[in-house]
């Protein structure tokens, strides 16, 4: 019934996601004014580092808006659209769609199931802002979206690097396995691009025993350092090294991405015990969650003896859907979130290395009972917890307001971190940054409206929560 | 303190429920304007079926309003009134209260005790609307209440099949237990009422192996077959039928109410295996939590063949309080909900079914936690998921509010399913509608007010919300 | 950043935490016009009784507002600032910071971490209001706050007992363990103030095997009463005998903090071998637990007896920070919620004592998501249950918000209990109460603005929610 209307106008209304109380509105306004054209920190994303190294136009747009975006595909998913016909390619080789026109048609025909999601904002954002489309994306403008956007996409304006510049992007991180050479940033060195694109080290392919090829992975790691990585100490002399490698590519950050929060604290035989089973194929689902957990603390240790920061991205049940797993391989939207237990698991970590006031730990969750429970408290009170933002499902308007509703009270604002954007969507970075800054800025219209806050504090807030805290949470000054 | 007061008026706010901000109250209005005379669609509930069937008036209004309704004891119990007091019948056929107008004026006495809850919207909205009352309920005003009532209810107009028209029903589903003859659906077979009264497949009494009559019922199941429910294959091809015959008296869709969301997906022998020994009453409480989780996987491959829609209402802990189980038996307002998972949970089930497109089934919880972490991802991935409305102790303001601002960022609006009364309040029903719909335009006018939507695509969701999606995940078309 | 500012006015806007909705606004100030100057009644808190026993001038600001104040440091330790430097005393005897106007001038450098805290709101409220202070506090104006408050704090309408009637407080009770000797209460007799202030009998040191002086304080209790500690009955009569005690000083009520909301009810000789167990030291941990929930149902049972009201505190896992614990001891900031399960755990207290009418058992979380899943609808059910006010991290503004929308739908208004305090900041008393009444106004006003009570029964609540329901709750009328 959606299909047959009118074709809409495409507005962005300059009050988006403001609150339409009038007091509360023109405070949010204020604040905004002062924050929504300062330049973007992207301290954590996945865009891919070889498109700023090699600048090289991008191919259309589905294969730049569509097919890297996994919110995209699992709502269409969702009702009923085959992977296959969004040309998701299959591991099995079989025929799927090449059509990009027609996968962009399909898109264009279900936009309306995004009503009412952060992906509708974003997408309006990135055809509105950085394409000029006028009019709401519906069947009937499809053709006409996916002809304007490729032909923009074939200009030298819409090179990478221009983009990045366009975007005013002072600073953007890209995420790499341990093993990577790095060479797309490697590329970067001499362009003037290399310190707006930085790496981050994400050692989880090294230290997950549950990945079938750990011990292949743990060997490679071993070639390339010259460590003996078949020995605990070996093994630890290798991350450290890499780490020293990741440094020298702008890194600031590691991050690591498990599948609860568990950490573990060891004496050297038990954890080089342990290792040995892992590597050996004999570690028990048990084993490889404790060598995990054993693994954060001792990254933590690093991260204090080399200055980087640190990022726990806990509770995501990866590959939930093992049909499309099989089929299809993962990032597919088929990433659930789990219940996730952070006062208990946190807990040997935080004995060794909680007090560190030089350590930067920066906590995600997709368990937003989390929020007011176990990490303000936890963050309102070790010197180094600090809470990174409202994290992927929660990455949304609704999401970013129970985050700081929730959070701030007990934490404050000062040990929050600002926004991440972590995304693969590249041209949505700046829309996806503005929803944050509109969101801060609404949700301290609010306070000063209550009378809880001045607007002068509101002011510093604004910045602090757009730039100022990223910077330093991130070491980025 | 509250029973001296003089008499306040009665009064239905024609703006209640909507937001007090202009600009979100003006759009609420549009919105509602457009839906709130839309025939009802009831496609889950508990009202009694020989209502319609032998469409006899309704005996007065302690029997009709309060008896049949846990939420009015509960509150009352919950403030030391006895339930013998309010005329519960006792299990021992012990002597309780028998003068029904003495148990209205009680209620009467006690009726600020729900301020702030559903019940007094529910109530306030039959006292003004259906019965035409003008002043509120209180002490002074219960004996007029109770006359007017009784005097109202006497009259053909307000016979079963008058109300149903009434009250633009367009169709309800009762709900009936496997074994259920359906008699009363049968005799309303030529009354023209057929299509608009159908009943739902509910197994529960053959599927708990935790039950005391789980093999007598089973027994019966054969008789009524003519299947050997002894063997698995014979149990499994009297469900079968049971099905089809629920179909025949309209049924298009099948309930379940489990403890916990377990489902599982056992060879053939190990399911033969584990009947056999629930049959036997040799089965664990594990046992028979694992064959309840079997059903539900059994259940869903049978809907993917006789195309019911599957509901699932997981999660209550039923009779938590023994004292009045023993004494007044189940639904007295002793139910509590109980945390939920879902993710691991479903998982058996979703392997084998979850990626069927033709699948409809339809999640409902108690465990609000459950909404973004758990449900909206869910839902937004796998086609055979549907989320049910906010269910039981959610179905209120707050509760629907929560419902729609948790799970929309991830689920979308079109992997919902509109509303479900679930009431054995009949004369409640039109009230409880008319609550849903306010608060999705409410819901609705925030998206417009802070410019997330268009009006014209609030408009267009706020009829799917009202009758379009529940009609197609019914399969009421 | 923040400190080189100019010095602000420090100015607490009369309509400080009301909506900035107009409609809503005006509402919540005509319902707090009628409540804000109602006496205070404190029925749980841990003020010193020796303040109002001695009536001796408090020493300093620092001694009084920051030192007894865990919210203060755990969030100027959470930014780096040692324990040592705000003067927090050490186990070791080493040396910490002991000039007072420093500790006082470091915090007033912070002050601005406390941004969107409740703690912020206290203390402007006490800078302002007690001691009239103009300016906000900041770097610059640290020195005359200083001053200014001691020199205040030395005059004699700044005793604790001109401040107990400044303040209008009605009732204050403190918090004692089952040993103490009640002397400072029992200097209070023929003061005047004797029943002003009472106590409050707290026996988790007799009762929770867990801590190392456990049985010490076992024969401590065996010395008190006169009674054989060692056997289960006569430890049992000592706690009867002890109750007995605090009652003559007083306590109407006993406060139970546990770790978890467990309760068991076993036979006579279960429990006494257990209590044996526990005694002779060789519990183990889960015995300590279940004698715990053994000694709650105990508890109720004497409540039934005595008429005492019962309050559970559960959920916080106390000391996380084991350095911290180690070199400062108990409650400075270290203290963390866990997720807390109350439908299955309070099941065999509820099962015994859940129908008495007469029993008074108030329950309090630190886990929100219990309040809508369990709270609620055991509250709502159960004559003897009645809910506290939200707790400790969730005593602020937004939790008190989130505390009355998630409960009131299911529980009502009537089975809460007012505000409590909590605290050992005795000067924040006032404050505290402010916001609560303004909270409860405001939450009100929003219910009135949307038509879903009436302003007079919205009076008639916030009388009761600010003095009706705790008199009858702690049974001081």
């Amino acid at each position: 019934m959606t299909e047959k209307k009118p074709v809409q106008p495409l507005e962005l209304h300059p009050d988006r996601l403001f609150p339409s109380d009038p007091v509360q509105r023109d405070i949010a306004r204020r604040l905004y004014q002062h924050v929504k054209n300062l330049p973007i920190v992207s301290p954590h994303g996945h865009t891919d580092p070889s498109w700023f190294a090699d600048n090289a136009n991008f191919d259309n747009a589905t294969a730049l808006l569509l097919l890297p975006d996994h919110y995209v595909f699992r709502m269409l998913y969702s009702q009923g659209i085959k992977l296959e016909q969004l040309g998701i390619r299959r591991k099995d080789g079989a025929v799927v769609e090449t059509d990009y026109r027609k996968i962009f048609q399909i898109f264009a025909r279900h936009y309306y199931l995004f009503r009412g999601t952060p992906s509708r904002i974003w997408l309006d954002s990135v055809f509105s802002e950085v394409f000029g489309l006028a009019d709401s994306l519906c069947e009937q403008t499809a053709d006409h979206y996916y002809d304007s956007i490729n032909e923009q996409l074939a200009k030298p304006e819409f090179k990478p690097r221009a983009l990045l510049d366009r975007f005013n992007i002072e600073l953007i991180a890209t995420t790499e396995g341990a093993l990577n050479d790095l060479k797309h940033h490697a590329k970067l060195k001499g362009s003037g691009y290399e310190h707006k694109v930085i790496t981050t080290f994400r050692p989880d392919d090294v230290v997950d025993a549950d990945r079938a090829d750990f011990a292949a992975n743990v060997a490679k790691l071993g070639e390339l350092t010259g460590e003996d990585t078949q020995s605990w100490q070996g093994y630890l002399a290798a991350l450290r090294q890499r780490r020293a490698f990741f440094r020298e590519h702008g890194a600031t950050a590691t991050d690591h991405g498990h599948p609860t929060a568990i950490t573990a604290d060891l004496n050297e035989s038990d954890a080089a015990a342990l290792f040995a089973r892992c590597l050996a194929g004999d570690a028990s689902s048990a084993d490889a969650e404790l060598f995990r957990g054993q693994m954060l603390t001792e990254m933590a240790g690093m991260s204090l003896q080399d200055g980087m920061t640190m990022q726990i991205h806990p509770g995501a049940h990866r590959n939930h859907n093992k049909v499309i797993f099989e089929r299809f391989g993962p990032d597919k939207g088929a990433d659930i979130p789990s219940p996730t237990e952070f006062v208990s698991n946190l807990k040997p970590l935080l004995q060794k290395y909680g007090n560190e006031a030089g350590l930067n730990i920066i906590l995600f969750t997709l368990d937003e009972t989390t929020y007011a429970r176990e990490l303000a408290p936890l963050a309102g009170h070790y010197p180094a917890l600090k809470l990174g933002p409202a994290w992927w499902f929660h990455d949304s308007p609704e999401g970013m307001l129970r985050f700081r509703h929730q959070v701030t009270e007990t934490a404050g604002f000062y040990n929050t971190v600002g926004f991440n954007d972590d995304t693969r969507a590249f041209l949505s970075i700046p829309a996806r940054h503005d929803v944050a800054r509109r969101i801060d800025c609404r949700f301290l219209a609010g306070l000063v409206a209550e009378h809880r806050l001045t607007e002068a504090e509101a002011h510093e807030l604004a910045y602090e929560l757009t730039y100022g805290l990223v910077k330093k949470a991130y070491q980025l000054n």
